[in-house]
């Protein structure tokens, strides 16, 4: 029996979705090599992923635009490469995102969009479950994971977190205000019976009415924060200086990018959502507070999508001799995100088939701040090599299993 | 019974030897704080280690200097600190070192040192094996490590690697002149019951005599090549690169430093034996060879010990995009090894009390070419923390049976 | 007959005048090479200095500290050069700061300063001027240069712009709060007749009063707002992509500093002060507007005075193809401004002495944004090598002179 | 009267070279924006110089490939605006290269091109002169540029500075070996009265022989080795270092490039030409001898014509403390050659027609090595500012001039 896999994009006309999905069918068409999967690497042998070709693509957004042209204009995938891809772009369903309670300063980054739809809170997350239903029928879908890839919100109200999940329930039909976008969708996906990725810094899986939810419905979850670039190498480098009893003093991170996102973090109440979410781990790992720890992001419109970093890096040595590291890197967000939500749909998508629920803990290492297991207050390990054993380890048992049946 | 722990430098008024020395006599006067003793982290609690009052210095240079003024002149320790250690370091006894075999480059950038002491090959070990009798005596020492941390040597003649144990003591008989010093001190040390440490990229126990000797003495053998600048950091980014299936294209390294080791390898032949160890464990890392790697180490005198490195990293991700990551490390080389020296002494003094031999794999994180076990033809794993997780276990395995005794 | 200069720091205490005054004294002793002064090279030849010997140094400071252990704590100079400036330093005259309408955030980062001065700011303005006196004579001073070196100041109140230099007087009699410390001290030292320097980004000698009275009384100003670092290398590197018709598309330009200076511009309205200074120039220079200029200075305490920049230039070269330059600077803030300073009070006190007065162009190349000459609505140029060749112009064109009298 | 411009470049199918080309074509077409072209900025108003679309271009090379293939394959244009520029390509001629006294490293590189021409060193130059005749005739121009952008030679034989022009004249006769191609065609050049631009390092109008020719024919020349990257921004630098009185202790400069010029550098004996030409300079820029300068090129494939430049810069300040500056410059070759050559032609051909020869002294700012005009022995300034100002003088002068007609 053929397990078709369905993935949906909340901020599907945004870069990382245009270049996960425009790259995949690139892939398919074998126009480009295929980098960056780990699921495609030989550290998943034996492990049986959906094949690329049985994967379904569609999403949401509050803009009102063509996916091929959001594609062409987010630029990052050549114009040779992506006007071959012109045909299927076109089936990939785009469906109208939720407008109730998007912040003004989304509102205004994302221009003038189409308002015509008048709905309630209740009625929009009603309709996100019937678009949901539809998808699933349309493509013949077994599984469908649906991933969070919007700009980052503000930080949301304290109030949230007193919530069951009847009163929030009762919260939706009042059409509360507190209750962003964010939380709508994911409320939806996993009432529907989807997987559910939380790939931004927005507050989401952290309020108790949808971990109650949840847990009641089985639901596998992962998040949060996509660990891409600076975060990645930083939780790779901290270890290092940990492991040689080389003592941090301050570590200074700035990072320039000219794309929504950047823009959107140009406002104070988004960035610290983000900051924050950039700042945690680096104690955690070094296992001491006494640092010195600044993290920039500034927006700066020449990079577009290419994401660039700079960080210093002050270290005592023997004696307390001062040295420093400094490292600059030149990425781009969309191309190093869009392998891991492939990588992660599949093994959201497997896990299904084995009966798993709940956080894929397994995940953390692609995330910069990891959701602990529902219930648990331990705080989650940040050091990519730990995490990454932790992956392994997943894996081996995996395969160790399947070996013995 | 109290355990004294005997450390010999080859190489005792280098930077790297002053470092160590002076800095542990500082350690204990309380003059600067402990940082970057591994030996004194909590990575080791419930390992007893000799304390640093326990360990007695020395060892061999064929400079003849004083090992007060040497540490001035190598400038890693302040002035106001290296002063109110003069009384301690003139109780170090530094033997004047071996000069027969000494390569012309070496005697020509460490200038013209006393040459009145006339032996042979055969004399010079014999002296070096009674110094080593006379030190261990004087300073009530159980165990002593010499450790080399002399200047890298030209490589070695393809011939001794055909010699057994009996021919090669022949050929010191016969005052040999391919007969380098760093495998006549190793010599010396394996046959007094030292054990022995080659921080240097000098060719030495790779030689069967050395092995065949290594191997009838029960000795503890650890090496080679000091990791602790570029290559320590490039076997944890490289790790990075692998598990996130990011595709490296190339790796540029280049080095300056303007101490004596750099005027060294500003000759081709030496600069071969460290070039070679500097570029290994990439490929074997990533797992591929088609990159591009250039490893570069250029004399520039205004650095004196403060080695700094600069590296771009050429990677490709999703749909083959061009990235790159730059890195810049300011340090110094002799600040970087000294506690490692440390670290290794102690950790080798408690092997043998815990009656180990052989070649102590589980130290490979601190070389650029670790040893291979004796008789094994394995590649060597060069990733960080894949050696890290080693020597956590060998630590584990360790305080888990002493647990139950 | 001698000419004996005077020269008082406004900030006495602060890293920039200790460094100042003692490197001046390690000169002196020949403690130290003679680095960074032009008025000691191949450039001035022919033009006769007052000798470093004959400088007397003094100054006001709001907090309460001896000059030898101010200087101690700027940790700019080595301790072993310091200890030997202790005779000198007691002699030099800290007076204390002017309190009156020193802004909140000032108070708090420098602490708890003696406040038992009870004085107006009438009062404490001809208490200055009072001191001024007392310093002249009995340094036996012919002419005096005050320097403001103090943190920056909030930007202020737009009135200031307003008044006329009678009403700017009836307004200090009134004890007027939006008269800030900076506008006060050069309130002072123009009525004593001494030259002023601003060589902070603090509003000063933009407002009207000042500039009436400047004229009325014949004084040499100069300013404002030092460039000696990032602004510096800014102004250098931007004429040649000017020259190569190399289009800048963006400047992205961070720094990290953790003196006091730094920590006052963690206050927005500092910062405003200080950014709005760096900021100018570029545009000026490139001749269009139409690319991205993001400036960050940000606090970060491990470097103290060893202010860090890090600079990303993307720009368009043939057809329009991108590329791009990073700058990393690793300078001391206060090592870098101190010979200017000495170099300024030099040249001022020689155009004095030639009977110059007002806005001193010639020195343009030491600040970050030059005062036009009173009148003036022309914008100044902010290349640095433009002003470079208006720096040598001036020195011939007095050679000259002097060559025919 | 119409002023048809030639274009004849040594080396045309080189990236240099396709690069200047397609860039000309594709701007008549305006489908890319002008950039880096001085004749068309402010900097030349009131000077008439030929429009692009009067040039006419050609020229040699020793690989027998397509000019379309090779701009493709040159890859510095991108692929959508070149397939816009067949046609025109199509017709512009290049000539067989001179394959007499190629040396084996160039042969080797530039792989196995057609050798089927068999003639001695006289019938090639007789050759090259033909086809400039033709090529005038055929494109009806008035004045031609023959432009040297081949890859870098090693250095010539000590007898050719020995040799007048009779004497070189007969040893063309002979066949001599030790005339290599930049000779031969910087001969044929000038005998056909056309200008010459020397843009490499390799050794030219040094030789007497050829200085005596330019001489008799009025030639004007310019060169050597064109200032595009890292020596630009150098000389940019080091005036600023010098202006300050920051005493330079150490400049490292490492390049790493991948295109066929980098391969070619992979030879010793050609890498000394060209680190000559780019090491000289700074000394004579800062004035002083006593500061360690490290120059070198690193052949690495990932980068194509991607030439990234890093330099780290010891300086010392105030009291001699020391400070540093790193520059890493991410740009490419032929980007930045391109608009030069254009420039360099258009002003020559403007010189041509006011009757001006010998060295065109004014384009120094364009060049490495500038040479001193004929039988000068003043060492010519590198100071990057001094060299714009001359150039500005010069056009000056001559707007002046002829705003006066």
């Amino acid at each position: 029996m053929k397990q078709k896999l369905g993935v949906l994009f909340v901020g599907a006309l945004g870069s990382v979705a245009t270049t996960v999905m425009s790259g995949a069918l690139a892939i398919k068409k074998k126009l480009v090599p295929v980098r960056g999967l780990i699921t495609e690497s030989d550290f998943v042998k034996g492990v049986h992923y959906t094949p690329l070709s049985d994967i379904a693509f569609g999403g949401w957004d509050i803009r009102n635009r063509n996916l091929y042209e959001a594609a062409q204009q987010n630029a990052t995938i050549p114009e040779n490469i992506l006007c071959c891809l012109w045909e299927e772009m076109q089936s990939i369903p785009v469906y109208q995102g939720i407008q109730v309670n998007v912040d003004d300063i989304t509102k205004q980054v994302y221009g003038a969009f189409t308002t015509n739809i008048q709905e309630s809170l209740y009625q929009a997350i009603q309709r996100i479950m019937e678009e949901i239903r539809c998808f699933k029928d349309e493509h013949n879908v077994d599984f469908t994971v649906v991933i969070n890839v919007s700009s980052t919100e503000p930080m949301i109200s304290r109030e949230l977190y007193e919530w069951d999940l009847p009163f929030f329930e009762s919260r939706i039909q009042e059409n509360d205000f507190r209750i962003p976008p964010s939380i709508s969708y994911a409320y939806a996906a996993i009432q529907s019976g989807c997987g559910f990725v939380n790939f931004t810094p927005s507050i989401c899986m952290e309020v108790p009415a949808l971990q109650e939810l949840a847990i009641e419905k089985n639901a596998l979850i992962a998040g949060k924060d996509g660990k891409t670039g600076q975060t990645l190498y930083k939780t790779v480098l901290a270890p290092m200086f940990k492991a040689r009893q080389l003592k941090v003093n301050g570590w200074y991170s700035t990072n320039i990018l000219g794309n929504h996102d950047g823009e959107i973090l140009r406002n104070d109440k988004h960035a610290r959502s983000k900051l924050e979410s950039k700042s945690s781990g680096l104690k955690q790992i070094l296992g001491y507070e006494d640092f010195d720890h600044v993290v920039r992001i500034d927006y700066y419109s020449p990079r577009g999508d290419h994401k660039e970093a700079w960080d210093n890096i002050d270290f005592e040595g023997w004696m307390g001799s001062p040295m420093s590291m400094k490292v600059n890197w030149i990425g781009s967000d969309s191309i190093l995100a869009a392998p891991i939500l492939l990588d992660m749909a599949r093994l959201m998508d497997y896990a299904h088939r084995r009966g798993e629920k709940g956080i894929m803990s397994h995940l953390n290492m692609f995330f910069k701040s990891p959701y602990a297991p529902f219930g648990s207050q331990t705080e989650v390990d940040h050091d990519f090599f730990a995490q990454w054993v932790q992956f392994k380890e997943y894996l081996d048992q995996i395969v160790g299993r399947e070996g013995e049946s």
